[in-house]
């Protein structure tokens, strides 16, 4: 815990440590998503990790950014074909391992990268370690819903392919404590996935971290809503969406596939006739309305939660607008001092756990 | 097998067991979904389930349906709140019972029901039992997709919460007899729902059925693209999904969700101002459009597989559109002989397997 609270006093000044490489559209939208970033927000400063000279070249255009960005030299490249293993013993002399390795030091308690997530979370696991009382660590994204907020927070969505009863206790404690810290939301509600709502369906795990979860709802300050189903992660049921990792990708997955279909079907639809391109002009604004809704670019970022200093994993085909999203969570996280509260929260509402050695 | 092949002699004239109770919009809205019926397919007849007086008042309302509909009279109704066991153990005075019964005693081979799927799937399972080399049944649906014919077939979406690496390769054998029989894919391309596309990721089960998959491809006579992810279910990869009951009820019910609540955003994207409003009554036959390739009640129901029969459950709320649609496939699959020929499918890949004593 000693570490964890160095790390914040070390970045009061919101010093964010960037992944310059690894995202399908290279250095210069990763630059343009700071030069965003550093306009909207005075408080935000840099360290991005990358080829220097490559970088140096890219941040010299933008004078907004002189004295914000501070460039630490790195050579070599995470690919999306790298495997985690490989990067894991071999890959030092990356961006991405320099990008953690500033989150390890306690230069920066928050790191962002648009790199491959497997080698990202292996790297992670690895250099930064997971916190006391936490088995898996979670990733979770931001899910489009009806709520206040327009979001709802579900985890894990695959940082692992399974979870005990445990885990999902502690993925539901640090989901509470995310849709705090990153949605305001002050008595989250939390759901847990399942087939059916009625306590006694689902799998045996599931009805064991239904009592978990409902045993520590009073003391760590969230309200329960027990089990919840698939059409819940966009509703308005519950905040905080709680399942396995491997259940929570695959649902992520298919939302975004449903919803790049019905996208396609409507630009056809459109397309279809004179009168339906005309009214399509008509329906620009509405239309744009919608995307800025839904527009998955404006809550870019998938958080990885557990250990000792926070990653926020950003699309691979992050453009700039992207990129800015992720980085403007990240800063919120940070300013709230989001890591240590989780730290806390964990390590209270499980104090019959031995801290783990690691 | 022989008590299967006297289901189809007895059936060539297509006749449909209809349960008329259970419903959210009562039997008015099925009765109107065999009219409709009735009306588009001149070779079907019906056996309807339900209470007789109330039945033969709402059919004498239609002259085109004399002579069409046997009414078989049963006075308890299953509702959405029964619980299937409750169902299994007192349920033989119901509709749902008494419409399942026609498909037992092969007078029709195969049932429709609105009403309470647990009870439904429960009933079908005890009165019709399991096909031979078939462990755990399934439930079927045809998802939207960007495949030439617009749908893919997804199975189990909630016949069981598990399902073991033979399970699933049974899925593969029944979904692929669901893509000819139902949507007329000669030979469909079946991809096994994972969390990746890599041949190492995922639970052991999963790498076991993959290659029992792959084991069976080419006297099956399907393609197998190997694992797919979430993403997948509403894209062109493959034309069958196979996944558990869990994952995929979870699957299915987040696209629900996640297309419902682009509707809605949709809808208040168009209210916005006086021309966004206008812009929706020139966009109105685009968006009917839209509507039209994504509407779930024109490809209403999920299909019990793996039975002496087969069952298609039409959604609660089904109006006479969706009854008519559940009616339609479930013609469409008499008519194909479809139960038959999945029930040799099973038979043929597994040599080795003894016969259930079932």
């Amino acid at each position: 815990m000693t570490a964890q609270t160095d790390h914040t006093s070390a970045n009061a000044r919101t010093l964010i440590s960037v992944d310059a490489m690894g995202g399908d559209q290279g250095p210069a939208a990763v630059v343009a998503g700071c030069l965003i970033s550093a306009e909207a927000n005075p408080d935000i400063s840099f360290i991005l990790h990358g080829p220097e000279a490559e970088l140096t070249a890219l941040v010299a255009k933008h004078p907004l950014l002189a004295g914000r960005i501070q460039i630490r030299d790195a050579v070599g490249v995470v690919t999306m074909e790298d495997k985690p293993s490989h990067v894991v013993r071999t890959g030092k002399d990356t961006s991405m391992w320099s990008a953690i390795e500033s989150v390890r030091t306690g230069e920066a308690s928050v790191a962002v990268s648009c790199g491959n997530t497997g080698a990202l979370m292996a790297l992670s696991m690895i250099r930064l370690r997971k916190l006391p009382g936490v088995n898996r660590p979670a990733i979770a994204v931001l899910y489009p819903s009806s709520n206040a907020q327009g979001f709802n927070v579900m985890l894990d969505v695959g940082a692992d392919i399974k979870a005990d009863a445990d885990d999902l206790l502690r993925f539901a404690l640090m989901g509470m404590s995310y849709a705090r810290n990153g949605l305001n939301v002050n008595k989250p509600r939390i759901g847990l996935l399942n087939v059916g709502t009625e306590e006694h369906k689902g799998r045996v795990e599931l009805k064991e971290a239904h009592d978990l979860i409902r045993a520590h709802e009073a003391e760590a300050g969230f309200e329960f809503v027990g089990f919840v189903e698939g059409g819940d992660i966009s509703g308005d049921k519950a905040d905080v969406i709680v399942t396995d990792g491997f259940t929570g990708n695959i649902a992520i997955k298919t939302g975004e596939g449903t919803a790049s279909l019905i996208g396609k079907r409507l630009r056809e639809a459109f397309k279809y006739s004179i009168i339906s391109r005309l009214a399509s002009l008509l329906a620009y604004s509405s239309l744009m309305r919608l995307r800025e809704k839904i527009d998955p670019r404006r809550v870019n970022g998938g958080v990885f939660l557990g250990l000792n200093g926070t990653v926020v994993k950003s699309h691979g085909s992050a453009d700039a607008t992207g990129v800015s999203a992720a980085i403007k969570l990240a800063a919120q996280l940070v300013q709230n001092g989001f890591n240590d509260k989780l730290a806390a929260r964990v390590a209270a509402a499980l104090p019959k756990e031995e801290p783990s050695p690691e």
